[in-house]
């Protein structure tokens, strides 16, 4: 029976669910991907991981082993493929696991998915599931591969100062404002007049409120 | 009490270690910011997450929240700052939550932490927590935001297909070989020769045998 880490095929799914919101393709795969790797990492071995894309992959990872986004041990460079690599944190050297095309033969319904084939209200998504848990890790290819050197350690922040714009912390190195105030920020309006207000008093009840 | 969304300070504490390896101060922060600016959505908003740093709130809003970055519901811009937006995923109207510097006046343990005022071995990692969990909200400031349009919808890899130089699945628009093989690779070696063999048999057991 097909077994991802040290959970139930079925064991995993439940856990996949609350976690990414629905049980996708690529979060199954992602699982069976992660084991393989972990399978072949010599005992003891302190890893990191790297994804190679932002889709699914990620929350595999973060399930399965101790890397995560928020803890700098998972890095997402997003290459656009399915694939992951878990390497020895300090050395460098670990194991890249992927999707090998053409093994992807056997499981027509793994493959129309991988390579969208037919649109998604076409998929059977029953089936599919059944074709990943089946398949398991006889999709994946690997291979031996080591991370460039400036990965290997944390970049520290270095010191941490109050920008003189928007009145933050930010890491000095950054420059003499923060790098949002110097433009990279992902918001269209800043609402100054309204920014440290009371919490207590401060509400979004409609849209119509916050534009 | 300290609460944080629906567990208690303990529960919070007790849900972050497994997941993030510690009981790092960063996603306790993180955590009663999570627990205000969701509290400001209106009910039954479908809201998104930007995360402004990659240290430790990642996985706060992760623990609270539905958004990962798995699911894409998550982006993390690492522009440095302590600070996160939850928004309306249709609309992009929000409410960023960051720290508040003068707020941390009555809790000096906290502003030598973020601003990083001693070296970690002088810190006083169980006042710190301590505090944290005394001052709950009231070191946030709250602001209302707009996001910008480009970052509401979710960019569609397009058509997928095979990289003619790694034979791996790539989204077709990244051009004629696939973004690793234009170079983006973090990796140092490739080893062609390796890739592909035979799963069964492929194992790293010392350091040397990938060197």
């Amino acid at each position: 029976m097909a077994r991802i880490s040290t959970y139930s095929f079925e064991e995993y799914v439940r856990l996949v669910e609350p976690f990414h919101g629905a049980v996708a393709p690529g979060v199954v795969v992602g699982g069976f991907m992660v084991d393989l790797a972990m399978s072949r990492m010599p005992e003891g071995t302190v890893f990191d991981a790297i994804c190679e894309t932002t889709a699914c992959v990620p929350d595999a990872i973060q399930l399965l082993t101790r890397c995560t986004i928020g803890n700098g041990w998972l890095r997402v460079f997003n290459l656009g493929r399915f694939a992951l690599s878990l390497y020895d944190k300090y050395e460098g050297q670990g194991i890249r696991v992927f999707i090998d095309p053409p093994k992807l033969e056997p499981w027509p319904e793994i493959k129309a998915w991988l390579f969208k084939l037919k649109p998604k209200f076409e998929q059977d998504e029953e089936l599919l599931i059944s074709q990943i848990e089946r398949a398991g890790h006889s999709i994946c290819g690997m291979q031996p591969v080591r991370i460039q050197a400036q990965y290997l350690k944390k970049k520290s922040r270095g010191s941490i100062t109050t920008c003189p714009l928007c009145h933050e912390p930010y890491p000095a190195k950054d420059g003499v404002i923060c790098l949002a105030c110097q433009g990279k920020s992902p918001y269209t309006d800043f609402f100054p007049s309204h920014k440290n207000q009371d919490a207590q008093l401060f509400q979004i009840t409609t849209a119509a409120s916050v534009v």
